[in-house]
């Protein structure tokens, strides 16, 4: 895989964050943002499943991109494509979007094809934003939960997206940016994102938001999603289901930002989503740690899910299919 | 401040983390475990309010105790000793356990004294682990937040005290350690100790408790407490509270595990507790950042309160006069 340094800080366009060039898919390595802004480029269907695996890209929507960039990339280059299919799916496992895109390419394995999706894929967190930015009130104080920016969805972003339009619409006073340890993806990349559009918005250790909970300063939480299942349990970032009791307790309305792919009908309920348990080296390589990286959040503890089709209420066994 | 390597690992003697020598009040410099294990030499009580706010010597009643020895070390030296109380009294806002021992000391400022209150100290540490092992079942998962640990209380520990105990009872099959953002005292200084005490245990990121919480493997929250108003509202570093409220949704007892000292009979409730606000850079140097240290548990989420009088039970204006 190669590298090059880029020197555009703050260029958020879906083509920075991935795309297919002549012979490599090439995308911006989000293990090194904000310090370094890096291109990766892969050569081969293994590299791209590999940049999905090592998290170089990350976020459900945007490893689907991906994925599918990495199955258009094999039929160039004339590998067996069931072989990379098989390679991609597997790269990580709690995602849904990452088989549902390569499902979408199965037929038409092209370039054209996985532009295309890529594009589709950004429309529809354009339409996300603009169905959640109506659950916003005016002076909204959100908080959200790594990143479901457009680093996580190859452009525009799911939750980001929502606090993106709600900003546009004046009805965004400040973000709470859980840091989401242990990668940091939202003091990293939430943070970058969310200053480039100019939302105020601060970092808190993630242990620190029922506490703000507490003090009456968060109006709402606003959260992307891996895997939606049936019901609405929905699986996402470790953290995401303690922010939700806690929201619950405080009675804050916890909305889950998505787009139809995550949505996975054939999983009835959230005991059915698989973690993912991650190295334990990611929490300290010094001492014996375990480190699931998503968990489930159960429906009765969401109080929307926005897709690009709209708002979507419980039951969610009812609203969701529609 | 003088600083001198000392080669022990794993040594958790009262006398190790903190004591009076001629001159100087030494102390083990929490910042730099477990990587390195560093004395601190103290040689006025300024320079030992400026380790305690900057938390080289940190947990509510660790700093009682090095407060007094500063004051001790003041009054040995011919300072002004309304003025180093001053001093000491503002050096931390949250713990009472503070002013309460310099209270202690101020008919006799002697070195005996500050000596008999540390082993008071650690004495209290130990019936209050006799008394929380009483609420131990066989195989007992136990989760801890931060370091309530000897490093905390001047040695042998509260929470970490009543895991010790338990695990000595062979009631403790395995401790779940919060790594305990943003100064990881989970992830540094607890799991040392438990390391040191052979106790098995794994670091999780804070985010990840209530997923453990979720999936039945956790049976009771264990932690200390920086204050506790009379009506057992428990003021202890940030994440407690959430914790508390997973715990509570969860059906899983949390008990706290603090001296009598931390009980203060003059605050009513958890409103009228000062939250200490640290320099957002302990997140991030890089972003715009909020750093409250701690959040107050309710008292309706506590299980039970634990000091080296017995095991108190709701409701604690009640139980913690007693």
């Amino acid at each position: 895989m190669g590298r090059r340094h880029v020197s555009q800080r703050g260029d958020l366009s879906p083509e920075r964050i991935v795309r297919l060039e002549a012979g490599a898919v090439v995308l911006l390595d989000q293990r090194r943002l904000p310090d370094e802004v890096v291109e990766l480029r892969c050569g081969s269907a293994a590299e791209v499943a590999e940049a999905i695996r090592t998290l170089a890209i990350r976020g459900a929507p945007a490893i689907g991109v991906a994925a599918a960039y990495g199955l258009a990339l094999a039929a160039e280059r004339g590998e067996d494509v069931d072989a990379a299919y098989g390679v991609l799916a597997k790269s990580r496992p709690t995602a849904v979007n990452l088989v549902w895109a390569l499902e979408q390419m199965r037929e038409d394995p092209s370039p054209e094809r996985a532009r295309a999706l890529h594009e589709a894929e950004v429309d529809r967190c354009r339409r996300m934003g603009g169905h959640a930015a109506a659950l916003f009130g005016p002076g909204t104080r959100a908080l959200t939960h790594c990143n479901a920016g457009g680093l996580a969805t190859g452009g525009y972003g799911s939750a980001v997206g929502a606090l993106r339009a709600a900003w546009e619409e004046g009805l965004l006073a400040h973000v709470w940016v859980d840091e989401t340890r242990p990668l940091l993806q939202g003091a990293r990349l939430t943070a970058w994102e969310l200053e480039a559009l100019g939302v105020p918005h601060s970092v808190i250790a993630d242990a620190a938001a029922p506490h703000l909970m507490r003090l009456g300063e968060v109006d709402c939480i606003v959260t992307g999603a891996d895997r939606i299942a049936a019901n609405g349990d929905s699986a996402n970032k470790i953290g995401t289901y303690g922010l939700a009791v806690a929201a619950a307790h405080h009675r804050i309305p916890l909305y889950v930002v998505a787009p139809t792919s995550t949505v996975d009908p054939a999983t009835p309920t959230g005991a059915e989503i698989p973690i993912e348990e991650r190295d334990g080296a990611e929490i300290t390589a010094r001492f014996a740690a375990r480190n699931p990286a998503f968990d489930v959040t159960p429906a009765a503890l969401i109080a929307a899910i926005v897709t690009e089709e709209g708002i979507h209420r419980p039951p969610y066994e009812e609203s969701l299919p529609r």
